[in-house]
């Protein structure tokens, strides 16, 4: 497996590999990986010729009152668990390369978000549009796979690469739950063991809410009666949103018209956490 | 000569002739072509293997008490220089293929757009940076030809290509004047004769300027004292800006170090002029 930080050197191999028909896949991560990103890269695995995983912690997604210094990293132990699924090459470049003195670029995907996460983080989504087609231009991708876990993120990518003509195939791919049904995070390592108790209510309330949905139950105002009293009363956690929105255009909506999502994020302690499910009504 | 109007088509092609590793170069128009348009064609011609000129008005660059409904369009005679000079494709997009319902996505280049026209036009490099990356991802240029007529313009695409990673070359190439020293632009079809006698003086300025500048004069104050009274005193025109900037960063200079660009532009009637020169400095 090749690790390479520089940019013109990812650029120049991928064009190389590109005048060969050869088909790249790339999977975009900030590292510190759980299963979830490796379900990601099995997956890539299987749509091409060059797997490529590009690591990066990147600044700008971050506010300065979030957690990008203490955001978990281990290189090392991210290069081992790439090369053992078959991973091509890590692509981890340096903040200073991407973001050199004069930068002054930015790419804003506006609707889809304004809600959800964009609502708490206003300047998350500007960060990460900017960085994916950053990553785009360099890796060459002609697919690449994105975790439904940030699932606004995938919508925001999805949306980017249709309005900017990108040659770009998205693909989204199922979070990855533990056995107790909490989402797998990077950040899920902050948590003491008090705090990761009380994270169990947000999958609990997901998947009470999917089962009701099985059964029939299509109004939001039902829903929410039932879900909105698990959050509350606990000290431990303060629910940021829970909202039930329509798959693509992220809107809110009041009934269940064959599919939904309902997505949720929430501060267990000083963690801010995410989750979201499908919601389907036979 | 071919012209296509389908996104997809035009894509799919272009992505077909990097897979055969040949060179596409595109000169990126809203057509009404005149000497300008067709010597950054004839360059265009030496560059590479395919010659890819669009010719989109994009409406996302005009506000909305601009000339977009008025700007000049002739398509046919368009056609035929084109084909007169070489050209192997004439890409000419509709707006409602390039902005769907649902578009959402815009670029933005902060520092280098605050200034000069976009001080008066906030929004028109966003428009122009954002469609520039449309057509870029369309057409899969190697080469990308713009005229420093533009010059701010250039700029914008070229801090564009570098901040986002574009695998493409930007030239900008000399505008070309009249006999008489007018800028050529398409929009001189605007002016009536006593207007075009009256938009003699913003060349007659620059051309001024840079003879004062071959002899040693750097200072922007001696040059505005000699420059600014040409303006004065022509009910015709108003004068927007004049400038003296720095090549790249386009930030106002008091002193000419080497070399700087003076930029202006002016109403002249109805109809807004844009003009440039670069100044050398022995």
């Amino acid at each position: 497996m090749q690790v390479i930080k520089d940019l013109q050197e990812m650029q120049n191999l991928a064009l190389a590999w590109r005048a060969r028909r050869e088909r790249i896949v790339l999977v975009p991560t900030m590292g510190y990986f759980h299963q979830g990103h490796l379900s990601l890269m099995e997956y890539g695995r299987t749509r091409g010729d060059h797997l490529v995983v590009s690591i990066f912690v990147n600044p700008t997604q971050f506010s300065p009152q979030e957690d990008l210094d203490r955001y978990p990293r281990d290189f090392k132990r991210d290069c081992d668990l790439a090369r053992g699924v078959g991973v091509d090459l890590i692509f981890a470049p340096e903040a200073g390369q991407m973001y050199p003195a004069g930068y002054q670029t930015f790419v804003t995907v506006t609707d889809v978000t304004k809600g959800l996460c964009g609502a708490s983080r206003p300047t998350h989504f500007q960060g990460v549009a900017t960085v994916v087609l950053k990553l785009f231009n360099l890796v060459q991708p002609d697919v690449a796979v994105f975790g439904e876990k940030d699932y606004q993120q995938l919508i925001t990518v999805q949306r980017l690469a249709t309005d900017l003509n990108l040659p770009v195939e998205i693909v989204g791919r199922p979070l990855v739950r533990e056995s107790d049904g909490l989402a797998l995070s990077s950040r899920n390592v902050y948590l003491n063991p008090e705090e990761r108790r009380s994270a169990l209510k947000l999958s609990q309330a997901l998947l009470k809410a999917r089962e009701l949905a099985a059964k029939g139950e299509r109004s939001r105002q039902n829903l929410f009666a039932i879900l909105e009293p698990i959050f509350s009363n606990d000290l431990q956690m303060a629910l940021d949103y829970l909202v039930l929105v329509d798959e693509q255009t992220l809107e809110e909506i009041t009934e269940i018209k064959g599919r939904a999502r309902l997505a949720l994020a929430a501060w267990v302690g000083r963690t801010r956490l995410i989750d979201n499910i499908l919601l389907e009504v036979a």
